[in-house]
């Protein structure tokens, strides 16, 4: 029986996307360099977690910061606190947005917050989506990039008319920004001059940034202050958030200056997925360290052909395609410190192959 | 100026209570045997969750168990699934359990189910408190031992009163057992025994049994399933718990078959404290590994006199006192691994110096 393709990928060499991979060493590497009588934080107070927020409030420009154990639970609370505020309990965002498909709607069943959906499957939320709203919101949630679409931007221009307009209308402007130090190459600005354009900022400290887990929410203290009794309620304000810290920062400091490359990699990586045939990425050209990979082919014609070139080359591009459609399918590009790794050579083979036996068979 | 007790107790040699201190050499050991190449839960999947699970619900006797990060969150869930299955959002506890006095109103907040209080804040919940509910519940959730009171404990038969009762009028019971494992010794039961009583059991990993943070909430496998949805949308499906697992598995092993000699040690530690002037313990014969120390003295007199024993002795009793009606404080023991260090004639001296200053001063 043929392999399928997960199987064939996890022995490759060399692997396209990520770090290295998550396994227990991200961690022991993260504790090699701390004193093990450092102590523990405690319910959210303590050295380790409040020199760490102070650091990531300086780096976005705000007031304050939160650890938080995961995102989820961080923009919940985010939008919980905005629609509490304005006694308005709605919020715009984008219908691909993980709080509408990845959250097995906790915002609804846990905060009873009603959603409007902006734009559309195909495209990132323009300023006349947010004009013509009809509807009173407390608060619009952008996703920069917007992942679940290739992770596309709109223009900076257009982020700041946002901001502008919602500062006009009364509207709290949230950013999930998962991947916000992987859009600073191209938006060309820092993490606190976009952060300035929202009201309240979640960052992940496990995508790009390379963190076991973990998240950052920013914003005003009265924000963050109420944020840490919801991260109470919500069963996060753990007696030990330190590994995750610990983590978060050693991988802040190892990763965060390497958006740029990851970026540059992501352009010529893309270009040579555009060269093959029946593929093309979305966005044609990319605007951080990711693109998806879409293939005019069906799932069950591209995977014998990915598990054939993995294993002539030891070269994995993704372990999964996903149906888009009936003829088609696709798969995530993230570029991180794998990356780097892959030597030229293995990598002009690979897609040699990969356009000889789409051709082949097309 | 004079000392504050909790600048006294920090450098004292031995403490009574608790392990070694929580510190990120907590981690380190328990990473130490562990091979850097193991891969990481994914969102609650993979071997190392799965495994520690399955080792849970085999040693509580449930169906299934759940890895989560904290028991606040664990427990919100078990009773919003049994408020839900029963279409009554209404359950009973203790008014001094950790849900109503520490969660911040999670609950309320967040799943809108009411509560009523049995019993009051001098004892236990007893059966009568519960045939003589006037209105219905879904669940009742009984904290064994009850911490705020010391830890005390209803007689086994008590429970399996209560256990039948509830199971006759179709109440779903809930334990709340953070500190489990410590009350096995005094019932002479097996863990699996006592949650045989129960429909859910929650036990946190970080106390008695000293792991980093977590807790373990296990019963049937249809509510187990349901808990992993509600763990979602509280944001507290993380990409990766391992640190936790792995350091709550490490100490599981290190520390369940201790608690024999832990609550030994609380008898005999109790009973030093009970020959003191001014001084009694709650329970006077402990049940478990822990009980509070009552001081019939204002805690502004108290703690000068402890602060000197502290000092002369180089042993630590406490590191606060709180207060108890007007003229009264009190302070928690909870006998861990710590204890055991403790060299007799220090402990003696310690004793006979707390004896002499507040009869002295008295």
């Amino acid at each position: 029986m043929a392999k399928n393709l997960a199987e064939a990928f996890k022995p490759t060499s060399y692997k396209i996307s990520g770090h290295t991979p998550r396994n227990v060493q991200v961690l022991k590497h993260a504790l090699e360099q701390v004193d093990g009588e450092m102590l523990s934080d405690l319910y959210g107070k303590g050295e380790v977690i409040e020199n760490f927020q102070h650091k990531m409030a300086d780096f976005l420009g705000k007031e304050a910061a939160v650890f938080f154990p995961s995102g989820t639970m961080a923009q919940q609370i985010a939008l919980r606190i905005w629609a509490d505020e304005k006694q308005v309990k709605r919020v715009a965002y984008h219908p691909l947005s993980h709080l509408e498909i990845h959250e097995e709607d906790g915002l609804k069943e846990l905060h009873h917050i009603e959603t409007v959906l902006l734009a559309d499957e195909t495209r990132v939320i323009e300023l006349e989506d947010v004009t013509g709203l009809d509807k009173e919101i407390a608060c619009l949630l952008l996703e920069l990039p917007q992942r679940e679409i290739g992770g596309q931007l709109p223009s900076y221009e257009t982020v700041e008319a946002i901001s502008d307009y919602c500062r006009k209308r009364k509207i709290r402007l949230h950013l999930d920004g998962a991947r916000l130090l992987e859009i600073l190459p191209y938006y060309q600005k820092s993490a606190a001059e976009i952060c300035a354009l929202f009201d309240s900022v979640y960052i992940s400290m496990y995508k790009g940034l390379g963190g076991v887990a973990g998240a950052i929410l920013a914003g005003d203290v009265s924000f963050t202050e109420t944020s840490k009794v919801w991260k109470r309620r919500h069963g996060g304000d753990l007696i030990s958030l330190y590994p995750y810290i610990l983590s978060a920062d050693y991988y802040f400091e190892k990763y965060k200056e390497k958006m740029g490359h990851y970026y540059q990699d992501a352009l010529q990586l893309a270009e040579q997925f555009n060269q093959c045939p029946y593929i093309s990425t979305l966005p044609e050209t990319p605007v951080s360290n990711m693109f998806h990979v879409h293939l005019a082919k069906p799932k069950d014609e591209i995977e014998p052909i990915l598990v054939e070139v993995y294993e002539e080359t030891g070269v994995g591009l993704t372990s999964y395609t996903r149906e888009s459609g009936g003829e088609a399918c696709y798969f995530e590009v993230s570029i991180g410190d794998g990356y780097g790794d892959l030597p030229k050579a293995a990598l002009e083979e690979t897609f040699t192959l990969l356009k000889e036996k789409l051709r082949d068979r097309g």
